[in-house]
């Protein structure tokens, strides 16, 4: 796998590319992606001092340095930057907005993507943007979201979609003249987005396209930066010429306000959709048009154009480029999302680890001090497991970026890759459960840690709530999850017949990246059954790899013979996939995103250089992600003839709570490697400090005017009474 | 099960009490509690003509209708009042709080809390005011807990605690005169109150007490109300005489500011703590208290009191009145939750299912119409169970109500009940079950229906982002969730000694209400095994109730083995207890919660009078929310040896299918039987006429200022370039 070279805006640096691809990372390099903890007396100082390894080392395991130094330098500068800073009580709903349109002006006059950037290749620009879009996700989410859809998602669909006649667009965008939304949801349609109705008619006498949105249901809506701010849309309409003869969705460059007044233009009825459960410094709209004329060359015609007098001309000259271009555009959303997300997951058990290490509850009888509730089995059970998810999909979706820029860079190049189908195929399947597995993860985690950090943790003041809040849209957004899981199950059973007649080198021809090898002898690998002893026949990778190689094999086996039963008893294709969906599909797809993020992981862990106790740490956390899964399917097992009797459950969930108990000691450790700096988790319950109470006697005490009456007391007092 | 009798406050309805109570309801009588519904053209109505059965008839099957009314009556109360109204967009913190701190006001000058129900008896005023507080937590959650803190709980517990001499402060709170807070939480022990700190130092000198907070870690916090609003705390301290001897918690009534200028007094320091993930109206606040006296009148000393010349004196005088006493306290707050989270997860359910009936999306290729997402065989597996669990809880949680209260009412009566204890300690048990259960089910009965509205989920104007964060409290506030299942489960395995002598006598007398009757013959029990060949024989309620019984006696029998096997291993109880959490505790007191309710919903289908076709209706819901359960469960049923090879698992989840399928013509009117009034359940998406696209409409265009340019259009509009 490659390490993108994120060198050049980094100056000074040059020298030390080396040093950090090896194995053993120089100090002073480690110093700047991994700065020393504050080491003051308590909880955390204590936990820190039983680690066996160094959290730094693993911190540049789990990451590579080059991106790390990316996300760290920009959070630098938005820490220095006032404009960036936290309100500390959430602002009316207008205000929200006005500080994150304010935000995103001054984040783009910082210069924070300089202007070389864009003369990298694809890959190094991309990859760098996408380090910059996740480590700003994380300081303000409404941020990296403007951004993103207004910005840079848009000029990536730009130039997949344009050609040279759009690159002013580009320009703008850049100088902050243009602000764009991404039209493609309507009232009526979101995830069937083939039955867009927004209409383009073409009109050759005046060589315009005519914008119609025929009823409210047709609206486009949901688009950020849309309600307020934006002065364009790419919007997505069928494309219509002579004769109403409707040539599909296309892309249009629409405008909708004054860039120098942001008023709206007239033929437009645009607006602002309203509060929403987080999100709130977004200004998602709607837009409905009235025979709204835009220019012929609005039309984003790489795929597809209009002549002056109205013939339509497809240019499908190279598939493989349109190919990528079309990669590029339905999966840089996800993979960035999957990259926030971890980001989000890290934050999560970085508050509630650090938490249980501090807050004392409880304990023994008769005992001196109360117990750490970290020390609790159950806690332990509740957080780790999320630990060892942040890890691993934190080298899996590294690892994976860099594999799929690879690929979305060969296509544009127009490669001679013999296999850049497969591969397409591949990527897409892995992203349609990637995205769905990290976001639930991730919500999961949140909806835990703000339980176990307890009433602490539904304070604001927490920011496990406006996490939560915030991050709940991604489940939704760039594909439903139920949605995309679907995409890749059919994607597996379609490979499933070459797995039956035990055709190796079919599936390693649909699976170049090699996700589905573990159909390979899938007739062999089902007729394994349990047969450990002991607690050690389960605590171990390989019992965890060709556990979830049953469970993948099994499940395509049963979806591929309900399908085929459905099929042969005569529904059709669609209703006989929507009956096997919640049984089978979706278990499928899920157990394989787990499967393949521990492949990544297990790749990592073999990597040249790690030292033995980096290598022993990722072990374990490897372990203990696969049994989480694995208990968490134990009925599959069973079900399928893998195991019988109560062996493999008992062990299963004895070595579940052994690697939690084995990993105690190691955790608040494991925390310190993948945790954001203080200033971008904003929580004062997951400061590196560890000082919990004297953060929240701040929080309490700092409030203006909080400790006096309120300015409506005379509304709420009671009648002059005799005092007690 | 006893039936409340509510009709005082309802002049005119007199005459109809009996016919509400017979299996056949008068026309007038169900128009009053479950009004017509809009028959518009649509979704809704066409799958309300498919239903078998009438959803009138359900309502008042599922809930009392006496119940009912009461709250169908305030509800309109509430509508009618503009001070009542939901602002369209969310104010500010401080307006949030001063809102509905005129909200309380107000809600007392209605005198909706008639002066006679002051004079009824323990149990009819208990049910009455449990019935308001459930529908006002409808309406607002934040103006319930502020007048159930306040009002409500201060109160009871007042009564339950205090003596004749605290009578005046009674009146106070009632005369809107006093607002009160409870001060038991501190900043350092929230679930361990036995390590609270704050102190009350008895001084015969002044015969006052003395309070004081040793450091910020005792500070009292999270108290309702005492932030901004309350006169007073009724404050949970140490008490100490003289030599300082302790003699453990006790509780005073504490004044905190001058209830006609609200003023803090002076030796306090009171605040407000801040913005919190959701409820924001409440003034959840601190305080640190620095030598500050009251009178020693203001103890609450019905369980013990000191003299004026500073001996302390207990009062066991009537050691059942004071378990009734302990019980109310401990357990109102929670049972008034339960009741809460069941209206929740009803109001959850009808906003996605009403929407899922609406919406639609895809279908099979070349089809006219989409169809409606509710078609989704997954899309009903992912909705469906948490309608049966709506109604399944809405049964429980009524006729439990009645139980406990029942039960406090003969303790507070001194009756000689000589298994008084016995039911004391079973309710306990039940609670503790049941609160966790019924808060965890409806909070993620929000977050999947949340995803099941897809984008137009997360409008605020949804309902249910505001609902997840409002609600989210629940699962820690009186009792963390996890904290409470070991109670329950700790109950049942210290009874498991009798189930394994076969000692059904020691059973019964352990279990007066019946909840522990499946462990009689257990060991019979746990030799069944799995014997199903079809699905007729899975999909049956005796199937769903055996297959509990055996679960229930298989945990408990594991953890009864774990427990012993770790103590002869040297653990202290404590650890022990620690270590059996996760795998066998905690599912162990939820499917005995879960069990529990099955059985109280099947004594409800027994009720004689019931048509065929609700029973009918009924039991299908039993059934579904059975198999959900089961499935859940299935790795457990392998474990214990229940079942072996494929066959249980296969039927139960086409089972689980098929259930879900029968009730897919029938579930908008299951709807309809629980939903709230439209004006309750506030949803754009969730309105009885299906008509959501029109309020979308209205929602979106209703904005004020909305579709203009916003106020600060300057600061972030182009520069003056040339347009485009």
């Amino acid at each position: 796998m490659g390490v993108v070279d994120v060198r050049q805006p980094l100056a000074g640096h040059e020298d030390q590319g080396q040093g950090l691809r090896s194995g053993v990372w120089r100090r002073d390099v480690l110093q700047e992606v991994a700065p020393d903890l504050p080491v003051v007396p308590g909880a955390l100082t204590d936990y820190r001092q039983q680690a066996s390894f160094d959290w730094k080392q693993l911190r540049v395991a789990l990451e590579d340095p080059e991106i790390l130094r990316v996300k760290m330098n920009l959070w630098r500068k938005l820490e220095a930057d006032p404009v960036f800073a936290h309100p500390r009580v959430t602002p009316p709903m207008e205000e929200q907005k006005r500080r994150v349109a304010v935000q995103l002006r001054r984040f783009l006059d910082l210069n924070i993507i300089p202007q070389e950037v864009h003369n990298w290749s694809y890959k190094d620009k991309t990859r760098f943007m996408m380090a910059i879009n996740a480590a700003t996700s994380s300081w303000n989410k409404n941020l990296s979201v403007k951004f993103g859809l207004g910005v840079s998602l848009f000029t990536n669909a730009l130039l997949s979609l344009g050609t040279d006649r759009h690159l002013s667009f580009y320009d703008a965008v850049w100088d902050n003249r243009f602000l764009f939304a991404l039209g493609m949801t309507e009232v009526g349609h979101g995830s069937n987005t083939k039955q867009v109705r927004t209409t383009a008619t073409y009109d050759p006498e005046t060589q315009t396209f005519i914008i119609n949105t025929p009823d409210f249901e047709a609206a486009k809506c949901w688009a950020g930066n849309l309600g307020k701010t934006c002065t364009h849309i790419m919007l997505f309409a069928q494309l219509i010429t002579a004769n109403d003869t409707c040539h599909g969705l296309h892309a249009f460059l629409v405008p909708i306000r004054d860039p120098e007044t942001l008023t709206p233009y007239p033929g437009i009825k645009v607006g602002d959709i309203g509060e929403k459960a987080g999100l709130n410094g977004i200004d998602n709209g709607f837009a409905m048009f009235d025979n709204y004329r835009i220019p012929r060359e609005n039309l984003l015609n790489r795929t597809g154009d209009v002549t002056p007098d109205g013939e339509y001309e497809s240019c499908f000259q190279n598939p493989e480029q349109i190919l990528g271009a079309a990669l590029e555009n339905l999966l840089a959303g996800r993979v960035a999302i999957s990259q926030e997300s971890t980001h989000d997951l890290c934050a999560a058990v970085t508050i509630s680890v650090r938490y249980a290490a501090v807050r004392k509850q409880g304990g023994p009888r008769n005992a001196k001090e109360e117990l750490s509730i970290i020390e609790y089995p159950l806690h332990q059970w509740r957080l780790f497991p999320y630990v060892a998810a942040s890890c691993v999909f934190k080298v899996f979706i590294g690892d994976f970026t860099d594999q799929y820029l690879d690929l979305v860079e060969q296509s544009y190049k127009g490669a001679e890759m013999k296999d850049l189908t497969s591969v397409a195929a591949e990527v897409h399947a892995i992203v349609s459960a990637m995205k769905p597995l990290i976001t639930w993860t991730c919500a999961s985690a949140l909806q835990e840690s703000r339980e176990a950090c307890g009433g602490h943790g539904y304070l604001k003041a927490s920011q496990l709530g406006t996490m939560r809040a915030d991050h709940d849209a991604t489940v939704t957004y760039e594909g439903d999850n139920n949605v995309l899981l679907q995409q890749t199950s059919n994607w597996i059973v379609r490979n499933w017949p070459y797995a039956k007649q035990g055709n190796t080198s079919a599936i390693l021809d649909a699976s170049p990246l090699g996700t589905l090898h573990c159909l390979i002898n899938a007739a062999e690998k089902l007729k394994e059954q349990f047969t450990g002893t002991s607690i050690d026949d389960v605590l171990n990778p390989n019992f965890v790899k060709s556990s979830y190689e049953w469970l993948v094999c099994w499940l395509t086996q049963s979806l591929d013979n309900q399908l085929q039963k459905l099929k042969s008893s005569g529904l059709d294709r669609f209703t006989a996939r929507g009956e096997v969906h919640a049984f089978y599909a979706k278990p499928l797809a899920l157990v394989f995103g787990e499967s393949n993020a521990l492949s990544y992981f297990w790749e990592k862990i073999k990597t040249p250089g790690l030292s033995s106790e980096i290598k022993n740490i990722m072990e374990r956390l490897y372990v203990l992600y696969g049994l989480w899964g694995i208990q968490r399917n134990l009925a599959l097992f069973y079900r399928g003839g893998f195991a019988s009797g109560p062996k493999m459950a008992d062990l299963v969930q004895e070595a579940c709570q052994a690697v939690c108990s084995s990993l105690k000691p190691e955790i608040v450790s494991v925390i310190d490697a993948i945790a954001h700096p203080d200033s971008v988790i904003k929580s004062i319950l997951g400061r590196s400090d560890g000082k919990i109470y004297d953060h929240l006697y701040d929080a309490y005490m700092s409030q203006q005017g909080n400790m006096g009456r309120p300015a409506w007391w005379h509304e709420v007092s009671a009648k002059p009474q005799s005092k007690l």
